[in-house]
């Protein structure tokens, strides 16, 4: 009966007993109280409760991850795996979140909980996972091989859609395989989404009739209203368009669920907000735990940052996060494309490679390393395709850049 | 021209100059990136960039909120108010979280940032808000004056659908206002949400038929698939019923704004979850900023806590939060029920009602405070509105106990 329990693993934080936390978590999250009631009885608590399973102590620290004035440390710590009855919380990723993720957080006593993995029985196959994932992007921009080299408008904000559709050209002619705008453009009335698709995609046709490549453009149709972003994703449809970029945190498990159901798009994800769920290692969640869920609701692309990237988040967690992308959850067609990202310019590519299990199947994305290279954006993508041919044949930056000189125009400014 | 502007106030933390890192957020979350762009000309600034328009310097901390392993103190700390142009961002809730709110977290250099409020311009009244509120839950609810008495199902989880009927059946003789779900529940497999409605709602009727008191029940009906969640509403309508459990960071913004758009519900809102964002002194959003967004999107009871709370919530933090929902956004009829929650057994009415302005406009929400009291359910609704009397009265909660021996026994037991 193995396959009838969610189990999820915390690590649980406190200055007194860690098991004895982890028992009252369990209870509170099922059947529970502050006081005693008469109507919980075994047949309430066999069918409902949850238990502890497993409780693997860590090493205690002195200063708590929640400041503690009136306590003293040391704060003990313990990964603790909690069986959650599938009767009690079913399929719903709100019955989920509410039992086993949300109210833990709450819990009175401890300095510290961080949600680390979620295991999900069978029954939860039922959701629909990625339309296209890593094989249905390459499909639809008709890359067999190789990294699909990929780029973002810059400005992120402020360009009318005609100024916006100058710089999809430039794109284009570059040789990008993928253009997004930027996760924060969606419809502001400077550029409202109807006007840049109008700007954009006759753009991306005529690239197409001269060059027979097929250039994957993500428009931002992210809403907080389910119907506008339905609006918003049929005229993309529309106009022609296979991609979306959806800020999955700021749209929620509705909006996202309601889009998946009728999505003709491949949805690529900004995880956008994530940071305030994940920053501090001791509280929140691993993005482990966190995109099994998003990739069940039905991810195509997934944004995990990259080697160096612009943003706090440390190599060895943007390490973690690739082969948690590329691990199946319950088959390999769950896993989405990832999308490596975040000042990257090239100069990251051998090392990611390394890293990441020496796969070529991910999206590499490249903002301003392309539109910043001093020999122009076409010289950008050449040099990314370098830095990317230079992983694959186990050659060091500097060798390749001897005789490629986009790439040595590259190092020479970021490197 | 000051409307046209959306100014959040985030509390920024590091260990360099605040000033300066507060500088960089403003740039990054609108028209910058991390190298120089030649296309961020004059008028796409002019267009988007956010300003900071305001520093207020704190006292710097020497343990940063997040670890800084390689880092040393002290940590330099301001309220900083960015101004956004409501240009850029529009009035989408989602744009809101993904612009100014979501983004800010991912910035290199904080050791903490939390959103401290949202200020909003005139253009953002375009939400609906709250359907019922304040006057409209008291109208449903037939109580023209005094603390609405509320109580909750326990056990929490497992009972059948009959067994929770018969709970409902006590509590409605005990004499409360208002009865919910526990927010675990929705519809699990052992009480489907439909049985649960058939159980309960004749119940709710007889009583209506009996007293003349139309008890309101919240029926937990969150899902994160809004097509669910609207049969789940529809369930509820059909059978008569006139409210419903939203467990609104589990449906998140898109499940609310769908909902609230079809809603003939009285909503009311559970947060659980809320914490992950809010625990942490240094991290996250306060309470202010973010009940405004659910209020604008229609939340029509809001759960904030207690006095005395059984969570980690501190008494300060709830009375700032009561005089958070207190406080219009664009109107009165934005302002929901505030309801007390957690722990509550009457023994904390004198300090609710000192401490959020002597107001009676609330939802009293006891759990096991009713279901334990050693004379039954009834006496524990009896102690409570004795409780609350007493605050009103002017009266200490002992003076009261003297001749009310429900309250007595409270006391004695929780006191």
């Amino acid at each position: 009966m193995a396959d009838d329990m969610i189990r999820v693993t915390y690590r649980i934080e406190c200055a007194g007993d860690v098991e004895a936390l982890a028992a009252k978590i369990a209870s509170d999250q099922s059947t529970g109280t502050f006081t005693e009631l008469p109507a919980e009885t075994e047949a309430v608590r066999a069918r409902c409760a949850a238990r502890v399973e497993q409780v693997m102590p860590l090493k205690p620290l002195t200063v708590p991850s929640i400041p503690d004035p009136a306590g003293q440390g040391p704060y003990h710590r313990a990964d603790v795996t909690i069986a959650y009855p599938l009767e009690a919380i079913g399929t719903d990723v709100a019955a989920l979140m509410t039992i086993a993720i949300g109210g833990v957080f709450a819990v009175k006593g401890v300095t510290g909980i961080r949600v680390m993995d979620i295991d999900l029985p069978s029954a939860w196959a039922c959701h629909p996972g990625p339309q296209f994932g890593i094989a249905g992007s390459r499909q639809l921009m008709g890359v067999e091989e190789g990294p699909m080299i990929a780029s973002i408008i810059k400005p992120s904000l402020g360009l009318l859609p005609d100024e916006t559709a100058a710089v999809v050209a430039d794109l284009c002619a570059a040789g990008v395989d993928f253009i997004k705008d930027d996760e924060k453009l969606m419809s502001p009335a400077y550029s409202p989404l109807e006007q840049r698709i109008a700007a954009i995609m006759p753009v991306i046709r005529d690239h197409e009739q001269k060059t027979g490549k097929r250039v994957m453009y993500a428009f931002g149709i992210s809403s907080a209203d389910p119907d506008t972003m339905m609006r918003n994703h049929d005229l993309v449809v529309e106009a022609g368009g296979n991609a979306a970029v959806v800020n999955i945190n700021s749209i929620g498990y509705g909006g996202m669920t309601f889009l998946r159901k009728r999505s003709a798009l491949c949805l690529h994800a900004h995880r956008n907000g994530w940071d305030i769920l994940t920053r501090h290692p001791g509280l929140g969640l691993e993005f482990r735990a966190y995109q099994k869920i998003w990739r069940l609701l039905g991810v195509d692309q997934f944004q995990i940052n990259g080697i160096q990237a612009k943003y706090w988040e440390p190599d060895e967690s943007f390490v973690r996060s690739f082969e948690d992308c590329m691990t199946p959850i319950f088959s390999e067609a769950d896993r989405p494309l990832p999308v490596v990202c975040s000042g990257q310019w090239g100069g990251q590519a051998v090392e990611t490679y390394e890293r990441t299990g020496r796969t070529l199947d991910l999206m590499y994305l490249g903002g301003g390393g392309i539109h910043g290279h001093p020999m122009g954006p076409a010289a950008g993508v050449r040099a990314i395709r370098q830095a990317w041919d230079a992983a694959a044949e186990g050659l060091s930056l500097a060798d390749k850049a001897r005789d490629h000189p986009e790439l040595a125009a590259s190092l020479a400014k970021w490197g």
